[in-house]
């Protein structure tokens, strides 16, 4: 099931709450003002463990159960959490063989969270224990309307362990992949420096590699710690299923994260949530294009193409790498936000205050990207350890704080739910992510950096995106866009090149096809199997320090890359632009052969009118956005947002500071099109 | 006893000696150039166990009796020293349990010094043993006049360990401390990732947890190991106390050491030292205000309130947490500089030459801040191992070094003992800093940082200070400033309130009185318990990021704040200044309320209009000092200087560069107050 | 023997190839097409160690014959390697104890390459079984022409090992070197902080000390290392004597490498080669002068004086710390490129492509700087692990790169092989490096940017450099440049003077003759030994932090310093240039007694002013370069080089961007020396 409610016509809202932090006289009162404020969920329990087994195979459920009882009397529905994210002491110090170990080698020890290697047998074993216990307990609750497998997998770098169980799981994971040691060595190109194996249990994790160790070691390590992140979510969710029947199960999901392979792990859910804390995130995952001053700008907001994309990568998750999702129709299906940051952070190096509007401007573009919930992290401000800088709805003294009046200012009857009209596909891959990152040979580039680059000139144009898989179905796509889809097997490009020839366009970025699936380069050079598509082969590759750039001239005028530049020589494909001076002066920048356009030069001005030029044909509709005010659409509406700390007069519309507005589905700016420039 | 002159007049001086680097035909013409240099005492064998000691239980005591006898021949008076911080390799090698851990879980090894756990009880014994044996031999020796316990307590980050000793004698501390698991959890909130111990043994260093840890629990273990270290020098004390009678005991302590609470530490003390390295200190302990510009400026002094601060902290240090001192009546006793530079040091990453005149200007300046003694490190600069870059009042060549010149120009008549007319109060507290620090919210601010502003500010009015507990009893000073005592317990917002009422006026800076003294947050929020002092409420508190500024207007007209900005609600207390522009806007910013000033935006201009306005108010007379002249007071006399590197005619003084100049205790500038500006 | 070739006339060429990358069927038409391009040598399986011995004591040579029979059919040579760089992982997993420790203390990982210690009994037990099995194999192959010994030593940080067997084997090095723990004791100083052994066993490695350990201590575990290396090496050296007469010995040493005595691991070679990497370089080791600007601007060639310096040093080394050489005479033999870049590299930051001519150029300029051979690295582009990013002649798909057709563009016969005219010695010892290192005092300041910079100035003066040890026969040379031989022992002091005394001028740097052997400071403090002819004793040294200037002024004009300044105490020297400001203002920073001049100041253009007096002095030929333009002369012809990326007019010539032309020998700019200035 997508949504508990049987009818959903508009976004409903939520909170994170944690009863176990406060005194339970607070319960029902905090439930009665959740209620008031007009949220109907609440997400519980998921750090709860040692409150709920305080003692091995004591359980107090009391507490929880009375806590649940306040929340449904005032009509509350509760989303609860399986609390394996934080096994207590007593587990740990009993088997501290289920701690994982960083890249340095070190344990990682108890006194926070997600102290677990998902690898470790004895921690899978209670994992499995304590979600029969609680969903036993909670599994048929009327309140209890779906479940959240533990929380935030991968964060603070859990995704892999360096040692104990998972290093001693991994040649099994590579016996059943590749049956022999041949094939190991041969996929990994272990000839290389003599790293040829001659029995599975020589091969440990790739760390403390005296220097770097094999990237293809590296992206077997990757996947192999994704398939155990998926297998341990499985067994919860198989428990789930059994236990809690008709309700939900999800996840909540990080910004950017890169641990896993998402589409893996959401597999068996019902729907994909995440966390999304736009102004931490502007500190940490800001691309190339987004230096100090856009920082400074956007500081108490973050920055809109950044929580955009990620509101993208989750409301298409679902639909899997077949891009068929659950209805076999490939319709996403509503996704959450499932914590929505609503106050300042406590994460990040500064932690300012959002903006006035920034909560409600928020809101309304997760629901413009797709969400059905958005939830609020959390319902009162922490009073104690890791997060008491962290704000909630209620401050530490529990007045409403400022999110809190904007929340309550919402009308949600603006905010409809229904479908985003996406029919512009943005390829990602966490394949392509594992082994790009690996070998970035541009210190400032990265796979994330390239990709949202990418999505940033899609949304400078106003054309709504969907992530997609790039082993999705594209055929029903005006356009594909694949910025940095560097691993490409051959029947992925052999499906590639059967929709171009159906007639999609794509637009491919640099390094595309660079990779065969085990991680090295193609013995023929990029681009591989998807030679025959591209009409062209790689001739050279630049790679730009900071101070240098790359002309590129063509068509679309004359513009400068920086970071990368590739070259290529041409094998039926028509060039578009060319570079100008420098080592590959003269030599193709663009090219295009058929329906496939490639773009070799890292320049957010080239991209923007390579994809300009390809959607316009595709009859995409296009707008010419200025800097800071973006365009969603969903549900036949509009919204136009502004996400500067000043007004602005854009379209016909006078847009207040960090603002926005909900306007028809058909609605167009009226006083030309990109009158403020970029 | 105080000092072991009978009737110290003037400020003395002495010189940090180590005959066991030289040969011994060395020590009588050494001690005689020192005699003749005018200098009083030699502090001697720190550092000396393995000469002391050569082998487990072979003392070889000859050689420092001779040296010692060369010193007294020429009437110069001996600081022994117990040399526990470097125990010799025969006994690590024995006992390598000795040794402590660093928080990446790592043996810290022998080879450099103050390789060992304050915890290990192989450790304490040999301490003990190597104690009495020195006091059995110098205990009673007329030319010892007095001892310094160990060297440097915390230096290099050694104050605490995490693992090992200490590590196992962690759970017996918090069983002493809490009595209960329970009582502990909750004190922690352990609850909130479900880190609830249910045996005292589950408890570990807050060190490679997955990410941070519970800041509670690092609380707990900066108070425990503190008690270590105070408990390793009692043990100490009392073996001099009982064979070395009549003699002082003294520790020298450093800058900026935040490892320890120094009131625990010093309370067995006779009197606090320290050592003071003006132009290390800069690169290091700089607060923000104090960019690469001013670090350029004063590369070769050191930077004025930097050093005065710490003179002040240690002035004040033995007044103790209740401020009675050991004569019970508030009088702070004489401290020592134990180690002055005199010459380039070696451990900054840039080492400058100090400026002509600024030993001269140094020793002037700890004299007018309280000392009766500054002795120069080191005599002559060492020609081996670690520290052969750093210099010595003798070159390595014997000749003398340009320090010592200015040394033997110094007119000690000009600088009579007697006490420091301090009436503010700056209140400084450990485990304040402790917490503060460990959730700085804005990177750019400490502790220390937002402590030293106020003080700057307070200097540059020419404000003399004592540094106070926030314990102690404050009933007689002109004003209290508290710039960031963020921990306050009831007691304590008792003992504030009731001297606010009894007349005393009060500056508070951000953060006060944000902490329980657990470590969470008052559940009513700040300020808990000083809620009805204050009249007000925390509202928001907002970190700013570089480029980021808050405007803030008032009676003092507007500035700027940066870094940060908390707001409040005012519940009695009348606002003096609000924020402009931004989230804050129009929120109080300075508030009043009776004696009770709270300024909650960081600017060092608003903090000193506001210190202005309170501090007139109260009758302090003031000063409009400009950038770089400073102004102390002692024993009736005032001191002027001038910490730039080029001559300032001010006040109706010109002031040569790097100089200074003694003038009566009632002198006043006679050519308007500031003329300079700032 | 020194080449190969029975008459070699001109510069000859090879690669690096790697059949056991790539099917056997690419092994014939690869050696026709290296033989084609004008290849005679290819160097072969450092790395193959696990394709020779698959399973312990089971050799497969049958690829490699093959191999080798290709190459042989082309006429091409052969240079064989010891695998040993890479030990097979069922080696390291029966005997882990080989894998070595890093500082951190941290067992350092199979995976990659360099996995080992040098002081490992079982792992030289390995190393002289396969030199001897490959040796006997191939030793007296007729296409085998010499033997690489395995591979960059001291890459990747490998040079020591802080653990297991390097640091069980250190008390037995001491103790060979010492005799008793007294003269440990006192060599190193360890009185200082009671760091004195009583027994042999007690000394482990420097690592992990609380604080910096005893640079004494350091530097003897760097002599140590670097004996471990020289005997490791001394060990298949003697085997491929016995087995391979009549072929050469060679090792490819590293860029600016520090981690042993070069002197030492060449003395049983036959020549020495080196692997050339100018762009990467650049990145790496640009000393202070060479800021962000010239790194952009010298992004694609690398700078010309750092490439240079490292040929000069290898051309020299094979001479010997007696300056003898092989031949008695004092002749360098010709020295190799073994790996010469040719398109970008993999390993910095940034990997730019290199300029159009920039592979031309680099083999002009090894030519002329005495290479007999140029190798490439490599052949093919690596399609598999670790270096698929790193570029070859040819392309991962075989197509040849940029820099093919450069190689093809060569004409040799501008080449001819004969003598660097060099006539100025620049003084170069690994001890002094490692002492100086040690302890920097001005961060931005070490012995590498030291030396270099006094290269830089005699390149910048068109002069051509023997790169010399400190104890070699010095008395033929028109001068002696020695910028940062910080460690003379009095020896080395006595065959200086007499040199002097023979007519020899001499100028020295900053920080000569700090230091004693044992790495403590002479008691008499600076010049120790050297003072009488230096004619001075040190008087202050300065270290600058960035911002801060020293002013110069002297015969030479006025010039400011940076980083560094060190004033002199005259006993009999004159005084060129005095200091003028600041603490040193009025002392003495250039000196003269007789024919040693000292500077004391960090500034390129002091050092090159009194560095233009003293060569013009020595009637050595002087010429004012302009920047980026650069002279080298070999075999009576003149290389005339532009490394700018735009053309240039100096000299009479048009010199086009990137590139160089050859001229007589006695060639001599004609329209002005510099006219373009500096």
């Amino acid at each position: 099931m997508t949504n508990p409610d049987p009818t959903p016509e508009f976004l409903m809202l939520g909170t994170c709450d944690y009863p176990e932090h406060v005194p339970s006289d607070r319960w029902a009162p905090y439930a009665r003002q959740q209620a008031e404020l007009g949220l109907r969920f609440v997400r519980v329990a998921e750090f709860a463990w040692s409150r709920l087994e305080p003692r091995p195979g004591e359980f107090d459920w009391v507490w929880l159960d009375d806590a649940i009882a306040a929340y449904a009397a005032e009509g509350l529905r509760v989303v609860m959490c399986t609390p394996t994210p934080t096994p207590p002491a007593w587990l740990i110090r009993a088997h501290p063989e289920i701690l994982a170990f960083d890249e340095q080698g070190r344990v990682r020890e108890f006194g926070s969270r997600r102290h677990y290697d998902f690898a470790s047998p004895m921690f899978r074993e209670h994992s499995r224990r304590i979600t029969r216990a609680v969903a036993e307990r909670y599994g048929a609750h009327p309140a209890v309307v779906g479940w959240q497998t533990d929380n935030e997998f991968g964060c603070h770098n859990t995704s892999r362990s360096y040692g104990g169980a998972s290093e001693a799981a991994f040649p099994a994971w590579l016996q059943a992949r590749y049956g022999t040691l041949d094939a190991l060595n041969e996929a990994w190109g272990n000839v290389f420096w003599s790293m040829e194996y001659t029995d599975w249990a020589q091969v440990k994790s790739p760390a403390l590699t005296v220097t770097e160790p094999n990237p293809s070691h590296v992206l077997d390590y990757h996947r192999f710690a994704s398939d155990l992140i998926a297998s341990f979510q499985a067994e919860q969710v198989a428990i789930l299923r059994e236990l809690s029947p008709g309700r939900f199960v999800t996840h909540n999901f990080m910004i950017f994260e890169s641990g896993f392979d998402h589409y893996d792990v959401a597999r068996g859910l019902d729907f994909a949530t995440w966390d999304n804390y736009p102004t931490g995130m502007l500190e940490f995952f800001a691309p190339p294009g987004v230096g100090e001053d856009l920082k400074t700008h956007y500081a108490r907001t973050g920055h809109p193409d950044l929580v955009a994309f990620n509101h993208d990568v989750y409301r298409s998750l679902m639909l899997g790498k077949d891009g068929l999702g659950r209805d076999g129709a490939g319709t996403p299906n509503g996704f959450w936000v499932m914590e929505q940051q609503c106050g300042q952070v406590n994460w990040a190096p500064y932690n300012p205050l959002p903006a006035e509007g920034a909560v409600a401007l928020w809101t309304a573009q997760a629901w413009a990207h797709g969400a059905d919930v958005v939830s609020y992290f959390r319902w009162r401000a922490a009073t104690m350890a890791q997060e008491v800088m962290h704000s909630g709805l209620l401050r530490h003294d529990e007045t409403p704080d400022r999110g809190f009046a904007e929340v309550a200012g919402l009308d949600l009857t603006q905010f409809p739910v229904g479908p985003v009209p996406a029919r512009v596909a943005l390829l990602h891959d966490y394949e392509s992510l594992w082994i790009y990152d690996q070998q970035r040979h541009a210190a400032g580039l990265s796979y994330w950096a390239q990709t949202v680059t990418y999505y940033m000139a899609l949304r400078s144009l106003g054309v709504d995106v969907q992530i997609t898989h790039p082993d999705a179905d594209l055929s029903g796509f005006a356009a594909v866009v694949a910025p940095a889809i560097t691993l490409v097997p051959a029947d992925r490009a052999a499906r590639w090149e059967a929709a171009a020839q159906g007639g999609v366009p794509f637009v491919f970025g640099p390094r595309t096809a660079f990779r065969t699936p085990g991680g090295a380069t193609w013995s023929d050079g990029q681009f591989g199997p998807l030679s025959d598509l591209t009409g062209a082969r790689l001739l050279q590759y630049d790679s730009l320090r900071p101070g240098v750039t790359q002309g590129v001239t063509g068509a679309f005028g004359s513009v400068d890359a920086s970071l990368w530049a590739e070259s290529y020589r041409v094998t039926g494909a028509q060039t578009l632009a060319t570079y100008a001076g420098g080592p590959l002066d003269g030599q193709s920048a663009v090219i295009r052969h058929g329906n496939a356009t490639v773009i070799g030069a890292h320049s957010l001005d080239l991209i923007r009118a390579v994809l300009r030029g390809v959607l316009g044909g595709a009859g995409v509709p296009l707008l010419d956005l200025p800097e800071g005010v973006r365009v969603s659409r969903r549900a036949d509406r509009t919204l136009v947002q502004n996400w500067h700390p000043h007004a602005v007069a854009w379209g016909g519309l006078e847009l207040g500071p960090v603002s926005s507005v909900v306007l028809g589905g058909d609605w167009t700016p009226t006083e030309g099109k990109g009158e403020q420039g970029e």
